[in-house]
């Protein structure tokens, strides 16, 4: 262990220090008057009512699998004994920045709107600081956890070499993903079930039956809408990177551990240390960058864009420089092609960000011929939305591929012909797009925040221009929003990829702590201490002609469709019920209308939690165990095949349902602003089916899609001993 | 060469003899009075028009690669010399038939909508056996192709040794496929851009604004729409299937002859001939099938759906019989395996038909419950069709998967550990599901005739009586239209597949035929005559680590994707010139409404037609370029990835679209049925938007993707000695 780890720690502790300085500094901030605080308490309560529930049921399923794991490590001894551990502390990690980013955007939002009375800069400052507690928690506790561990298992593996030891470090700590994984797809898919059913319920009948507008304090969905923004795009898409950097940087060691061992002892450690360290450069810089957003009183919207822009800008250029001294100074070999395979991740980043941006931005022409076809009715907007859609997954995949390619060759640059080199690099990239996230997740969790300013403002009828300096925050959540999600895509995409490329890996360990020292599999014989990359997939004949291989990509490509049918049918079902129960106050409660009585908010809130928590059980259950079955079943060749096929075709699916919702979404937009007919048109309300049927595409199939492809992958790699012993074909 | 072969022609005689037989039938029938006439000929010459246009597209395409190809066979010598006569002939056949069966079929309608008024066993009988024409001269057409190149290659290849003369000849003719492939995209997605347009564009202004029902003859586009009809439903189906009949029967037979090339001469040309030989068996069973389907006067639905089922039902148990007797006759080794093999097909054909019939129909809850939806309006219809179709993409996946391993593991039982004759398997089992596609086509192609002569007997205004039964035989042809599609889909993966498998053999050939000895890649050194698939693949390094075919997988999916947006889109423009045409026509004919003018139906077909033809450039033109440019940069990894990408996903995407809009076609249908308010009710509106959403999904997105995966495999089979020789990386 080299004295340069340290800076590790040091990072995490700045993170949640700074953090807890934004969350301390927004609290003396003045919350408004008594409605406003009304509001806001229904929201936070609403809010931590729905954590509660779900971190009850995620307790019980870690519990549940976290003794499945001892089970199989202290009794049948068929596991890595860490894992366990491990499991329970990523996923705890990852649940507690959860619950602090969601405490912290539900007790800003009543400030910000106050703050707003008094100024713009004054309101982003205090929404976009309050963001920033997300982002920094999340990179604060994960490389807390990851020091945590780093340090206990080179204490505690007993291993004389030093190069095997590192193997055996990053090979276990590897595994613990699967707890962040597993937190992940209870805050997505829950998360987004939530988030949707409240809001379509709310729209069906506020919007479209008795013609409230949105936001409207007699509709009793409209708390739960509200608490909903929250639970999807500050504790989902938390979540979901959380579990794309633990995950991109673990993947990241555990194939330098691999491709640089033969090179000392020394280059091994330094290799496995690179990605850790640009993060840990990637926190100083993020809040440095974060301290550069501000704006002037009389901007415009492009204005603010800019000022977010100047703080992520500012945060890249550190990271670019800083991560080359790092690989200089860790003295890797081709280091400089490494350094490029790092720039490859940050400018896949920035690409796929401005790509999302032309396809569902109002600026840009293919969402203004969305809302063109809006004068021929709902029809054609949803037929053009989604060729709109599909066509934008282009773009995407050719700066994936073109970057996979690249920080591929760029690795292996000067380092000979070195597959596993090759795949450091391909995870490094993803190391480096994630090397910022304290600043870009940010901005996602500052799009809420400002959503629910907007929402208290209207609310508590707070005056015109308080209503247009909201309006102005708001707007630029809606743009972080759309390129956030490219941008969550993007990385689980590049995470996947790293996961499955250490996945081989896997399997070399898997035979040699079966005690096996040659793999004979198809009568091949391969000593497996030699045994490269290429020859052991030769050897369990991962071919694309292998009808296993086939049935494993056909399989993973259906995956990616039924879990979306079923997160999009699900959020259908609890809409109806959220519509049901709304249409009953308006009903029973009498005096809503009027304003003289009071909707019972918190039963809606009930309502779109426990949908949530039940609907999300088939999904999630399907994505734990497939990969289980098909690696029982059809092996290894059977597994790489569904994760090539479920990674391939998720990640283009996703971009897909984004895009297809944010541009529906912005088409709407478009139209209220005053175009084809503007607001209450017959164009108008043919934009409001678009928008409605883009919110499950948007918000909650498509990112759940993250999740799958990469919760699929990391419990192959924990499970990866079954399919090596025991594949029925 | 045996004498057994000489059935394959003599079958292909019997089949266009009965073609002309019932041809000539049809023609004798009355058709009706002069306003019935008029209408038909409207259809006929609309439909005539839009094939003279297409065909002269084709014409000028197929000389263009013709010479290309001519030139890389002639001068540079890189390409097989049969190739560019071969191409020409499949093509011109596949052409034919269309031309044929358009022809019947627009002949047919107004006889049919003629005999109904006698009574519903004579429209029944003149509409099915003018749709067997479809299928008698698909299947007549196919195999006289083959065995006038079987005949002609046999004279003239001069190679000594039979096994390597056998290899010569299949795998030569296996690239003519090309041919057929390339009709297919023309036909598919120009007349699924055709037939979308003008029905979404009638239906927008017809229906939508002017409130006047479909199939009115005051609508300018319904003349257009029952074109559109034919055009993709008899000859897109048509060429489709022609492709994939050809397709699969040239695939087995190469596959055939690399699997059983060390037993001997005689059995490997018999494993040639089988497919071929179970193909023939299969034309004389579905011509016996034919006679079969009659009705009585007084029959349900149901009954109906019976007597076609019984047709079909005749002809598989024929097949299943005779096949195994022809496979026991030739003396295969191993022939009860194989026999299986061709079992599995026409389970996971009769499955496929199962599984869309329960997403799609009314009878069944999922399709109820997209109905119930429509109470909260069109968004909720949409989302709940889009949440069933991705659901419904579950079983035919496990149907496919669940048939290869059968099918693979069956044909090398006995056989020992042979890859290529496990693949020899899945091949075999396409011919077995397509061996009756006479009769299977025939129902596809009964369905417009029988909506065309319903909309003849509408227009020309005849009796109550008759509208029901000309409505009742239309029934049948949803319900059959909507299956057909599942088998359409369901035979394009296993022809896919088919070619893939035999897409590495044709490596083998490519580089023997380049002079080479060995094949060295990446350091490998292997005899190439003795070198296995599994060597192969081995040597490029096609497993799923290998950046390159990760990267084809990528594009592959994503062409799936942009592919299906363009034709989406396709359709939305064309459908807008559409709508603003029978909006000027509204305006500047007067008395159209009133019925004292005719509007200019010929107009709207030319509009169709030259947006069909149009807009088919660009996605034809990715079709093609994609793969030769894949192949290019990425070598043969590369290319794998690419078809393996497209195959997997272009196979679920493909039934999703197919589903979904199935299942909002019926939605509609069983509201109009008289539930959730019934016709005109405000469910119903909701439920027409669904509809229209699904038009171009069904018959236009979903379609093509059968072609795009079939035609990037021929193309990469063809093009293999680019990949081979010149790839960059």
């Amino acid at each position: 262990m080299t004295g340069i780890f340290w800076i590790v720690p040091v990072a995490a502790m700045f993170a949640l220090g700074f953090a807890r300085y934004f969350f301390v500094n927004m609290k003396k901030a003045d919350e408004g008057n008594g409605a406003m605080v009304a509001i806001a308490t229904s929201v936070r309560e609403g809010a931590m009512a729905y954590l509660k529930q779900q971190y009850r049921v995620v307790l019980i399923t870690f519990l549940l699998i976290g003794l499945l794991l001892a089970f199989f490590a202290y009794v049948v001894k068929l596991q890595n004994r860490w894992v366990p551990l491990g499991f329970i502390t990523a996923g705890f990690c990852s649940a507690l920045a959860g619950f602090l980013g969601m405490r912290t955007a539900t007790t800003a939002s009543s400030r910000t709107a106050q703050a707003a009375i008094h100024s713009l800069n004054a309101g982003l400052k205090i929404a976009f600081r309050s963001g920033a507690v997300m982002g920094l928690v999340v990179v604060g506790l994960a490389l807390l956890d990851y020091s945590f561990w780093y340090l206990i298992l080179n204490m505690f593996i007993d291993l004389a070499k030093p190069s095997a030891k590192i193997l055996a470090v990053t090979s276990t700590m590897l595994t613990f993903a699967m707890g962040t994984s597993l937190q992940a797809l209870f805050a997505r898919v829950g998360g987004g079930i939530f988030t949707k059913a409240a809001d379509v319920g709310a729209d069906l009948v506020g919007k479209v039956e008795t013609g409230i507008p949105e936001d409207d304090i007699r509709n009793p969905a409209t708390i739960a809408d509200n608490v909903g923004d929250n639970v999807g795009d500050v504790a989902g898409m938390g979540a979901d990177l959380y579990e794309s950097y633990a995950g991109s940087i673990l993947a990241t060691a555990a194939l330098g551990a691999v491709a640089f061992r033969h090179m000392g002892a020394a280059t091994q450690l330094h290799a496995v240390l690179a990605p850790v360290l640009i993060c840990a450069l990637g926190v100083l810089a993020s809040i440095a960058g974060i301290f550069f957003v501000k704006t002037e009183e009389k901007s415009s919207s492009l204005d603010l864009l800019r000022s977010l822009a100047r703080g992520i800008n500012i945060s890249s250029v550190i990271v670019c420089v800083g991560s080359y001294l790092v690989l200089r100074l860790l003295n890797i070999p081709n280091f400089t092609g490494i350094w490029g395979s790092v720039m490859v991740g940050l400018l896949i980043g920035l690409f796929i960000g401005k790509a999302t941006e032309y396809f569902t931005s109002q600026a840009y022409k293919p969402t203004k011929k969305i809302a063109e076809y809006a004068d021929t009715g709902a029809a054609t907007v949803i037929i053009a939305g989604f060729g709109n859609g599909m066509i934008s997954t282009l773009l995407p995949v050719i700066a994936v591929t073109v970057g996979m390619i690249c920080s591929y060759h760029l690795a292996i640059r000067g380092n000979g012909c070195n597959s596993t080199m090759g795949l450091y690099g391909v995870a490094i990239s993803a190391v480096g797009m994630l090397s910022t996230l304290a600043i870009t997740l940010a901005t996602d969790a500052y799009g809420p925040i400002a959503d629910n300013a907007g929402g208290n403002a209207e609310m508590s009828k707070l005056g015109e221009h308080v209503r247009a300096r909201t309006d102005a925050l708001d707007a630029l959540g809606n743009t972080t929003a759309a390129t956030g999600k490219g941008f969550a895509i993007g990385s689980a995409a590049l995470t996947a990829l790293a996961l499955i490329a250490s996945y081989v890996e896997g399997i070399k360990c898997a035979m040699l702590s079966a005690g096996g020292k040659y793999i004979t599999v198809n009568g091949m014989d391969i000593a497996l201490k030699k045994a490269t990359m290429s020859n052991i997939l030769h050897a369990y004949d991962v071919n694309l002609l292998n009808p296993k291989v086939l049935i494993g990509m056909f399989i993973g490509s259906m995956l990616t469709f039924l879990f979306c049918g079923l997160t999009i049918n699900a959020v259908g079902r609890a809409a109806s019920k959220m519509v049901v129960e709304v249409r009953r106050q308006f009903r029973e409660i009498s005096g809503i209308m009027s304003g003289e009585a009071t909707p019972d908010y918190a039963r809606c809130v009930t309502i779109a939690t426990s949908a949530a928590q039940r609907e999300m059980l088939l999904p999630a259950i399907i994505a734990i165990v497939s990969p289980i079955l098909v690696g029982f079943i059809f092996g290894i060749p059977g597994v790489m095949g569904l994760l090539g096929g479920a990674l391939s075709s998720g990640f283009v699916l996703a971009i897909f349902l984004s895009n297809a919702g944010g541009a529906w979404d912005n088409a709407k937009k478009y139209i209220e602003a005053g175009l084809h007919g503007g607001k209450n048109s017959e164009a108008h309300r043919a934009t409001i089916v678009g928008d409605t049927v883009g919110d499950p595409f948007k918000d909650t199939a498509g990112p759940s899609l993250n999740i799958l492809i990469k919760l699929m992958t990391i419990i192959s790699v924990v499970t990866v001993g079954v399919a090596v012993s025991y594949s029925l074909f």
